[in-house]
């Protein structure tokens, strides 16, 4: 059952919390290396702050990396404990130029709230925020909560792991929340059951000492260029697999029952292409479903590629190196460490003698997959359905939430992704965007969510 | 016979000559479109004055692109007249951390003028100033001279077949001869009697609109990274063979004469190796010795590649497009337009549906062999080897140089190509380099050559 005074509480604060998520939005808190890391710090004190102010007892936790922040909010000894997880990092902005408005300027057009990490997932997790703010001025918060946010979510959580490792008993809970995914589409709130995990590496590959004339020395040399291209291109079959020796092996086939309420769903790949401007969707294996290639089966995609000479016009010259950046998507049960061995092995079986090659590991997480049968999903999926007024999916995502497994893995539970993102939020891209009526209901969803929680634990 | 009075002359004006000369290569003379043309104009026009300083009748003349130089010393009616080439640009400096002192600030160390330029060509074009002042100085010049000085070698001479066709009257001559070109080694004297030709084009291939997240669409998308892998990575076979249908139609193949004349150079493939900083000449087709596919064969190299995030660290995307460029240096009869056909062809075969390409041609020119038999070729060996005190030999060379091919199909002059250049002055690289020496008795033999003609006319 819908919460009506928390409704009327949000519907008359929301120009503040509007106000409260622009300035959460206007940090530029990207955690790649190349970035000022001030902005991240100021974020994590910010919410911090705000989460004191919901009277959570918050501190600020120290990585190696960026800080994250853990928090609670105790109401009862005998009340169930939710974690809440998010991130406050967010995507590098670049391209700038594709931008219609300032990335870290927050602008509502259209309905919709334009910066980057509006949906990804400062105004996700700020959802849940509002939702502890209505409840505690209005029913009460039915749940003691336990919050952890971190700051390297997109960059892998490199240093997550060993921080639930080492405070495990402070993130103890009957029930865990993530809102870091998105629905099916627009008319079908989506709980999120299985992610990709990730290993990305970037492969030099170096030559000559030195950037070569390649007139002069053309045809004796081994161009780095060439030879990167001829390893990334090889990574392929014509068929779309991937070649890297093993690479399936551990591949777990997707389930009957799965793939029969995926064919449900009523993909429509011709609306999925035109949104993205492709005219065809020709990647992955070919033979199969997309949603199949997407949510189910690994992929490879090259992420950026660089070398020689780049600005407009022409140099002739064989380029000292080159090196390109690869990401691997894994789905369960493949390991992140021995997806890397493969690819190690690949490309020492494939270099060419003449030159040379590193593997720089930047971040690794693994597959998970989610019971869907646990009565948590079910609250999820009906706070859900009771906050949108529509009835709530299962899916998948292709995409990594590093988090997810550590949760299963360590603290024993089966997150439930309620995610409040639409496809079309242009994530990881410019013009990253958030519906303010995702961003309601979110805040609806959240607390309802709670609410189902405490009658769960009553039961 | 050296003259001495020549030598004498160069040996008391070498500062002042020296001083000229940094003058010279302190103009940042790029070519490149992304690149400040002012320098260019500027270095035109110095070089204007220093010819209307030696008696010559010089002006700038004006093309699409950077401004050529046309000059004309006249002597005599009754002597023959010499066409003298030389190029004011440069290649780009980049990258500049690789430099140990600044490319437009010349230095001396070690015996060696260390700037961008100081070999290609601003060093081997003034030792040619360098002689007719002191021949103007001493003896007096002996021939007429035109000279032709373009600003756009390096980016391939793309303006200069439309100015030689409408100059041909004032660049006609009895001889040429470019010094813009290498010995085969220290010891060894060099006139250059065949260039390779180039065909320069960027391939760019385009997928999604906008950057997108790996993760999630990651196995539906074609990813244009990959795809441009896959084009650039099978221009190769395993041989090392240019994979493009009917890429080597055209190619005539080396003459058992020149190849028994490269065998005895003797050349030595570990110190080569070793010079570059490679373990091994693993370049080009498998099979053929170092100098066949250097001087003889055709070759493809990427020249550079870019697509994607290239910043340190990760980003999860599947870029919206990557390009390559990408040179093929031609050997004689191959004729570029044919092969940019070719590699049109190639592409839009093996190209995915899922993905579009563009290719843009950057540059090209036809390769060219000279006849080694004619009196100026022998004319121009002796001045060599009386300058050096060395015997000169015969070499080819990898490299274009566009003039050459122009001057013997628009101007019937087969140019003796008389470089005082060596093989490990980092043409094209960092702390490029022009020995004093060479630099010394390059001037000697310019100003030998000239005589020689005198002589050659008559007799």
């Amino acid at each position: 059952m819908v919460n009506p005074s928390v409704r009327d509480y949000l519907r008359a604060n929301r120009e503040r919390h509007l106000g409260e998520l622009f300035d959460l939005l206007r940090f530029p808190s990207v955690a790649n290396e190349t970035h000022d890391p001030d902005p991240c710090r100021q974020c994590a004190e910010w919410l911090r702050d705000r989460a004191a102010g919901l009277g959570f007892d918050a501190g600020i936790v120290e990585t190696p990396g960026k800080p994250s922040l853990i928090a609670h909010l105790n109401v009862s000894d005998d009340a169930p404990t939710l974690l809440v997880y998010g991130h406050y990092d967010v995507q590098p902005a670049e391209p700038l130029e594709l931008w219609e408005s300032p990335p870290f300027e927050p602008e509502i057009r259209d309905g919709a709230i334009y910066a980057r990490g509006a949906n990804d997932d400062k105004g996700q997790l700020y959802a849940h925020l509002m939702a502890i703010e209505a409840l505690r001025e209005t029913d009460g918060v039915p749940v003691n909560v336990a919050m952890l946010i971190e700051g390297e979510e997109e960059i892998g959580s490199p240093n997550l792991e060993p921080l639930v490792r080492r405070r495990a008993d402070e993130l103890r809970a009957d029930a865990a929340v993530i809102s870091d995914c998105e629905w099916y589409d627009e008319r079908m709130p989506s709980i999120t059951s299985g992610l990709r995990g990730l290993a990305y590496l970037e492969l030099t590959v170096t030559g000559p000492a030195a950037d070569l004339h390649s007139g002069i020395h053309g045809g004796a040399v081994r161009n780095p260029v060439n030879a990167l291209a001829k390893l990334v291109g090889g990574l392929h079959d014509a068929d779309g697999r991937v070649t890297i020796p093993g690479f399936y092996d551990d591949v777990l086939p997707l389930s009957d029952e799965e793939r029969e309420q995926w064919r449900e769903l009523d993909f429509d790949a011709d609306a999925y292409a035109a949104s993205l401007g492709v005219p065809v969707l020709d990647g992955g294996e070919r033979g199969l479903d997309v949603l199949e290639r997407r949510w189910a089966r690994p992929t490879l995609d090259c992420n950026g590629i660089v070398g020689g000479y780049t600005a407009p016009g022409s140099k002739t010259i064989i380029p000292s190196r080159a090196s390109a950046k690869i990401s691997m998507r894994l789905v369960p049960d493949q390991d992140p460490d021995r997806i890397v061995e493969s690819f190690r092995r690949y490309v020492a079986d494939r270099a060419p003698a003449g030159v040379s090659t590193r593997i720089e590991v930047h971040a690794g997480g693994r597959p998970v997959l989610l019971n869907r049968e646990f009565p948590e999903m079910q609250a999820g999926r009906d706070a859900l359905a009771e906050a949108f007024g529509r009835p709530a999916t299962f899916v998948r995502t292709g995409a990594s939430v590093p988090v997810t497994e550590l949760i299963q893995r360590l603290l024993g539970l089966d997150a439930v992704m309620m995610g409040f993102g639409l496809p079309d939020d242009n994530l990881h891209s410019p013009n990253e965007r958030f519906r303010l009526s995702q961003l309601d209901g979110g805040a609806v969803a959240a607390a309802t969510f709670m609410q189902k929680l405490a009658e769960c634990a009553r039961r």
